[in-house]
């Protein structure tokens, strides 16, 4: 039997890399005094046709349940947060500053292979109108890329201002209903030929272009782009006004963050949406935010050969010498697990070669050999790669390992 | 609008007990050598088809995907994880040690208040027939609930040994089809007249009587409590006979911990499963797991008025004394993060007492004020308890705060 198409099992080998990443994230977002939250997988199907859009609707993986509910797995977080933003923002002080890491879920009929669920990271500033929110939550963003071992050289933040481009039809008098249409255009301008471009832009071809080549003054990217200067991150920024994400619900300042060879496709993605949480409460609440999925950072960091440090490695493996010491050996084994230690043993008379086979196995450097000496308190400790042993007592043996370990 | 009925929203402080629960968890279970994996939350119908009784099928969160495939969330870890194992477990070194966090799903339709939802920590081992591997997975539950602070008075672990009582009705000569009856009148037994589990037992009742109350001879569990004492946890657990597990798929030693002052359900259960994995693949694959929901535990950990260390609480809050010192406050916010520090600021202009109050908000002891004196590298240290404050140079201060986090 396998897993659903489009599903992923995470064997020992998967799920540390999958921790090591979400682990990154919630450390780098708890640094920048960001809470973590989370929702249910499984949302009242209504609270989906509040904001999002048909494409998005088309691919929910949606049915009825046990008591007639019209339900779906959630396939974004963002109208989790403002359900729950909406129910009790009152009982928090602005801003708020909260992330998650949830699972989200959409069945894409057309490409095959393509994953039908994926990782999450979600960071929210809500009630925050100030610029001073775009810095911080730029800056999680890129600290997290940084601590995920990528460089400046590696990945850009490509940031842009829906604002000016709204003042900008606005200001050419272009009728809302083709708004979508010009931002379409915008979005596909660096995928497609200029004539194509231009041909969908009709008479704003020439003063689109000379936005997207030469930039616009925004007061905002500035201050944004300032903010992120001070922090010595700019480097890993830069006003591109070809962002635009879609038409969706942004109104401010607007980011995607790509791979600087343009290999891959936007590792993550965020902005300002003033006006969202309004749909889902009564009051008005400014924010801002971005989600960056598991997939495309997984596949950057495999192809630039960059590995997460391993948070579940095991440091020793006790070696039972003969079966009687079991016992003997199970008290060793619990002193270490009680020092914090990560400690294995095998669980049945085994050979002493089999048993040093299963700790270079399990890559431990050194092992704690269990044999007559026990009956003294002592134990050998070998290390695997300098085949040096040392017979110590228990109690010198933990200060060695405590040791050993701080030095590491 | 609501979640639905019997799923949770986690706000920030819901979500740090999950958080602390299942890091708990997983530490423990990383010291034991446990690797973690995970599945998908949503699988073949079928799958559950394999194993599950009645009653849980008729729990399912179950549909029809766009592809016309039946598909259900996950009930339980257990088929996932055979699955898994039958696909690959010729690519590891047995036995197999894992563990997993999941979220679970079942419909349950009477009970109104009941959860829909819950997080289920599960370690199993798997290829490895022998008794050490009991000592090894009881062990780990045991020290699991001592690292969520719970002592020998507070929970028990309940030993019994299904293969006893499936040698005895096999003396007794009790035909297959009634096992599953005395199965129930013995788990029963303690909820129930003695009266009302004698009439159930018919001429079974003094023979299954006499051993509830005196215990039957059991080498397994004699092992297995030896193995215990050795690591100095016995007295987290007994033999009790009355644990039976109902009928599902066990076939030796079963377990079940309880809060000794009998006021919860079960906190957690598992046992020898031998024959199961046979079903999932062409191979026979002694196993034996267990389960432990993170319900039952927060009750009784909020009943006995334990609370687990909060692992995301805010170290540091800066602030602003004026805002024209924003660009360099920036810098000191980002100076502390990069070192490891959890930091907050205000991300607009805000009053000095405002931000005072927002640092005592947010349960930081000291804030780091930046004004004019930050031009020469200066920025001041105060004390939040002792009212102390002090001027120091950027660098010194960063050694006074990592000098603080150590003596803690």
């Amino acid at each position: 039997m396998q897993p659903l198409p489009g599903f992923r099992d995470f064997y020992p080998e998967d799920l540390a890399f999958r921790q090591s990443l979400l682990e990154i994230c919630r450390g780098t977002a708890r640094r920048y005094g960001f809470q973590e939250y989370d929702g249910p997988p499984l949302e009242p199907l209504d609270l989906y046709k509040k904001k999002s859009g048909e494409e998005l609707l088309g691919q929910l993986y949606q049915f009825i349940d046990k008591g007639e509910r019209s339900v779906a797995l959630r396939p974004e977080m963002t109208p989790t947060l403002a359900r729950m933003v909406a129910a009790k923002h009152r009982d928090y002080k602005k801003p708020l500053k909260w992330f998650s890491v949830p699972q989200v879920f959409r069945y894409e009929r057309q490409q095959k292979g393509r994953l039908r669920e994926h990782y999450q990271f979600n960071a929210d500033i809500i009630g925050e109108p100030s610029l001073g929110a775009e810095v911080e939550l730029v800056a999680l963003l890129i600290d997290t890329l940084r601590n995920c071992g990528l460089t400046s050289a590696d990945v850009v933040v490509r940031m842009s201002d829906r604002q000016f481009w709204l003042d900008f039809l606005r200001t050419k008098n272009v009728p809302e209903d083709q708004w979508y249409a010009v931002f379409q255009a915008i979005d596909k301008s660096e995928r497609e030929p200029e004539e194509k471009s231009r041909e969908a832009l009709g008479a704003l071809a020439d003063d689109v272009f000379q936005v997207l080549r030469e930039g616009a003054p925004s007061e905002r990217l500035t201050e944004v782009m300032a903010g992120l200067r001070a922090r010595g991150l700019a480097d890993f920024a830069r006003v591109d006004f070809r962002i635009v994400r879609g038409l969706a619900y942004y109104t401010g300042i607007v980011f995607e963050v790509f791979d600087r060879q343009g290999e891959f496709r936007a590792i993550a993605g965020g902005g300002r949406y003033d006006d969202l949480l309004e749909k889902f409460g009564n009051e008005a609440l400014p924010a801002l935010g971005f989600g960056m999925g598991d997939v495309v950072i997984g596949e950057l960091l495999k192809a630039r050969g960059k590995s997460l440090p391993n948070i579940a490695s095991l440091e020793l493996y006790v070696i039972i010498a003969e079966e009687t010491y079991r016992s003997a050996a199970g008290a060793v084994v619990q002193q270490f697990r009680d020092a914090g230690f990560s400690v294995d043993y095998s669980l049945a008379e085994t050979k002493f070669k089999k048993q040093m086979e299963a700790a270079t196995y399990r890559g431990v450097s050194q092992v704690i050999i269990v044999d007559e000496k026990i009956l003294q308190d002592v134990i050998s400790v070998k290390n695997l790669i300098t085949r040096e042993q040392i017979d110590l007592s228990l109690a010198d043996a933990l200060q060695y390992q405590n040791a050993l370990r701080k030095k590491q």
